[in-house]
C-alpha cells in the first residue's frame, strides 16, 4: 500500500460523518463529487495512504486503502450469493493455500473467492477459474481488476463436464450446484496428497458429494460449518448483535491419495 | 510442493490402518521407525509427494506433504493456548495480510499465529514477533523451523512495554493478557488505513480493548467470535460431531485513522 | 381445549391463501371482518376447534385453537423486549416450576415470561409478578387476559427495593436492570434449596450479577445463553434460514442455601 | 416441596466438599453412608427441606430437594441416548402442554421426555407412552418413580405400527427411528388445531420426515435446532466453557389441520 496508485480502489473517508466513499481510479475520471465539494481525481495518485484530500471547499477526506474485506462486503458486484470471508479466509488455509500456488476452481460466481485466492497465491501464483457463464465471468474479472487482482486470474469459459487441462493444482475448489458430478475430474486436476474443497448450501447435496468422494481414494474428510457472531462495541454494555446469518454454507475437504479410482 | 526436499516435514500414510507419522526430515536422522519395519530417512529426499516408500519388510507409506493446517492441529509444540486455523485464518484476511507484507505481532505463544502469517507473507514479506518469555520464544522458533517458515519471522526478546521498532506496519496483532495497555503502541507501528488485530479469551478484557480504542483514532471497530461445528461424514447419517469447542477467543479488530493521538 | 369459550383467543385459518386471524372472544362483539366476508363472532362460541366456520359469502376458515406460543410470538402487545420460547421454557424448566408452584418475579415486562409460568402453574398455582411501571402492568394485564391466564397472575405495583412480600417462593425469577441490587431481597423470598433465575442481555451485567451472588450461599450457579436456528422445510434443499437471532439474553441459575446472609 | 415425604428423592449436600448425595427413599431403607458418618434415613422423612440433618458423628448435610432438571441430567438412569432440557423444555412449550393435558407420546427411551411431560401436566393430566422394548419400559418407569411422576403416565407395551388408542390428544410427540412411517397414525391420534412434535438425530432423518408431513394437512411446520452453551462463572474472567455439546438432535413440529389425508 504506501502510495496511490493510478488502478488502485481508495476509500475517502469523511470523519464527521462516519462516511466512506469507494472509488476505483482506473474506472473513474476527472472530478469526483462528495456531498461536500467535487475532488480532482488525478490528485489523489502519488499520495500517501493515511494522507488528506481536500474538496474544492475545503473539506477534508482522509484516503484509506480498500481492504480485500472492505471490498468483498461493501463494493464486490454480486450476480450470485458470495462466499463470505468467515467462510472463505478458512477454506483458503484449510486448501492451504499459499504465495506461487495454482489453485483450480469452478465457477468463477461473482469473484469473491476467486479474489481470496489471488491475494493469497501472490504474482508468483495463479488462481485458473472455470466458468460457463459469460456474465458471470464479466463481471467477477471487473471486481478483481477493482482489487488490482485480474492479472493473477485465468478464467477458461468451459464446462467442467469435459474436465480440468491442470493435472498438478495444489489445490481444487468447487462452488457449482452439482459437485458430486465432478469428483472425478477434481481429483485428475489435483496434486496427489493436496486438498479439494467445495461449498454447498444445502444438506441434501453434502449427502450427495459424501456418497460420491467413499468411492474415491479421499482422506482426512471434513465436512464444517462456520458461524460467525458480531457483539455491539459499546464497552458498557457489551453484548451480541441482536440478528447473525444462520446460514451460508456447509464446507467439504478431502485429501487426495494416490490409486486406481474406482467409480 | 512437488518433490521432497531436505527441510520438509512430511507426513507417511498407512492406508490400511488410516494412519499418520509426522517426520521433520531437518531433524530426524538414519532410519525411521514405523510399526512395519524400518524406512531410510535419506531415502525420502527426492521423492515425488504422492509418491509410495517401502520398510525394509516391504510395507508401503505414501508420503504426503504436511499442509500447515496438519502441523497446527496435530504437530505443533504448545507450551500456551493456540490460535485456531478457524480463528487465524479470519484473523489474517480481516488485517488484509498478503504476500510482501510486514505484519507485527506480540506475544508469539506457540507460533500457531506466526506460522498463518509467515505462510501468506511469503519470502518476500516478514513477520516481526515481540516475546518477553524465553522459553516461548525457542519452542515457536522449533515450530516454524519445522514447517520451512522461521526464515520469515523475526523474533524480538522484548516487552512491548518499550513499544515496537517498526513504524510502517501493514498490521498489527496483539495476543498478550492486557492489550489495552499496548493500543498507544500498536497504533504507533501500523501504517494509517491499516488494522490492528486483538485476541483475548474472556468479555472482561474486551470491555477494557474497547474502553481504550474508543481513546484513540480508530474506525471500523468489530468484536466477533467464530463457531465451527464439523459433522460426522457418514452421508446415511449425516449429523454434526456430539460436541464442538464452545470457545476460543473474542477477536477485535479496528483500522487506524490519521491524528493527535489523546490518552 | 375441545369446545370454543367466550374467553378464548381463536384462530381463524385460510387454507388458501395460508393465512391466519387471532381473535379474541371476550373483547371481540358483533361481526368480524374478513377479506373474504363477515363471520358473526357469537356463532364461534360452542364450536369444535378444528371445525370450519363460514362468512357470510360462504368462505370457511378452520377454527383453531390459538397456543401459548403463537400468542407470544405473534399477538402479545409489546411494550418491552420480550422473553422468548427458547429462553422461557428454559427458564421455567430449570427453576422447576411444576402445577401448584408459587412463582415470583419483577418485573412483568410485556408479560411473556409471566404467560409460560402462569400457563404451567395451572389454576391450582399462582404467580406474583411484582412491577413499578403501571402502563406495563395494563398491557401485560391485557396479554394474560387474552390468554385465559390472568386469573392465575397477582400484580403488585411497587418496588422490589421494598421487598418481596412472599418468603416460601417454588421460583423467583428477576428481569429487572439492576438484578444485583435485589439479590438479598430474591433470597428471603426464595424457599431455601429452590432455584433463582436472572435474565439479562449484557455481559457486564452478567458480571455484576456473579459478584453479588457469590456473597450469598447459593450453589449450583449457571450462565447460559441459547442460540435457536430455524432450517428452511424443504426436503429436496434442507438448509437453515438465513438469518437467525444471534443474542436475546444471558440466563443466570442458583440455588438458595439456607445460612446466615453476608452482605 | 416443603416437606420430605417417604416417596421423594432428595438431595444430601455436604458445603464443605461442595458435593451431592441423591437419595431415592422409596427405594433406601435403613442407614444411608456418606463419607462422614451414617444417617438414619428414617429420620429424613417430615423435614422441611433447607434443613440440616446430622450423621452419627455429628457432621452436616443440607436437604435440599431434587429438581427434574437434576435427576435428569445427574441422576436418570440411561439405556438410550435422553432428550435433554433445552430440547424438551422448548418441546413441551412448543407443542403447548399445559396442566390437565392428554399427551401421547412413542417411544419412552430412558423416560427423560416423559417426565418433562408428566412434570407439567400435574394429576389432572396423563401422559399415556407407546414402547415396544420391554427393557425400556422397566427403566423408564423406575426412572419416573423416583421422580414421583409414574401415576400421571401410562405406559402401553405396543408397536406404533398398530396405531394409537388415543383420537383426542392434546400433543403427539414422536422419538423413533422412522417417525415417517407413523404421521397418519400421529395424525389420528391428535386433536385438531394441536401440535405434533418429533424428535431426530440426523438430516436424513428430518428430509424422509418433512417429505412425509407435505402429504398431510399439516401446517405451521417448523425444524430448528438449540444450542446451549455454558459460561464459567468467574466474574473476573468471565468467558463461555470451553467445549459444549454440538448436536443432540433436529426438532420438528407441525399443526394438524382437518381434512382428508391423502396418503
Amino acid at each position: 500500500m504506501g502510495i496511490v496508485k493510478e488502478t488502485d480502489t481508495v476509500v475517502l473517508y469523511d470523519s464527521e460523518k462516519d462516511k466512506k466513499y469507494f472509488l476505483n481510479l482506473s474506472l473513474a475520471k476527472g472530478k469526483f463529487n462528495t456531498d461536500k465539494g467535487e475532488i480532482n481525481i488525478q490528485d489523489l495518485i502519488g499520495k500517501k495512504y493515511g494522507s488528506v484530500i481536500e474538496t474544492h471547499k475545503g473539506f477534508k477526506y482522509v484516503i484509506l486503502p480498500c481492504t480485500l474485506y472492505d471490498f468483498i462486503m461493501y463494493k464486490l458486484n454480486r450476480l450470485t450469493q458470495i462466499i463470505y470471508p468467515k467462510d472463505s479466509a478458512y477454506i483458503a488455509l484449510r486448501l492451504n493455500v499459499k504465495p506461487g500456488d495454482l489453485v483450480v476452481e469452478s465457477g468463477i460466481g461473482s469473484g469473491a473467492m476467486t479474489a481470496v485466492f489471488a491475494h493469497i497465491v501472490g504474482d508468483s501464483g495463479k488462481v485458473v477459474s472455470y466458468e460457463r457463464r459469460e456474465e458471470f465471468i464479466k463481471n467477477a474479472l471487473s471486481n478483481l481488476r477493482k482489487l488490482g487482482l485480474d492479472h493473477r486470474v485465468k478464467v477458461k469459459h468451459r464446462d467442467i463436464a469435459e474436465g480440468f487441462d491442470e493435472t498438478e493444482a495444489d489445490a481444487v475448489f468447487l462452488d457449482v450446484r452439482e459437485p458430486w458430478l465432478y469428483i472425478d475430474k477434481a481429483y485428475k486436476a489435483l496434486k496427489t496428497g493436496n486438498m479439494l474443497g467445495i461449498l454447498v448450501p444445502t444438506v441434501n447435496q453434502v449427502i450427495e458429494v459424501l456418497k460420491k468422494i467413499e468411492k474415491f481414494p479421499f482422506i482426512d474428510v471434513e465436512v464444517s460449518e462456520i458461524l460467525l457472531r458480531k457483539y455491539k462495541t459499546v464497552p458498557e454494555r457489551l453484548r451480541p448483535e441482536d440478528r447473525m446469518p444462520a446460514h451460508t454454507a456447509y464446507l467439504i475437504f478431502a485429501r487426495k491419495l494416490p490409486g486406481i479410482v474406482e467409480v
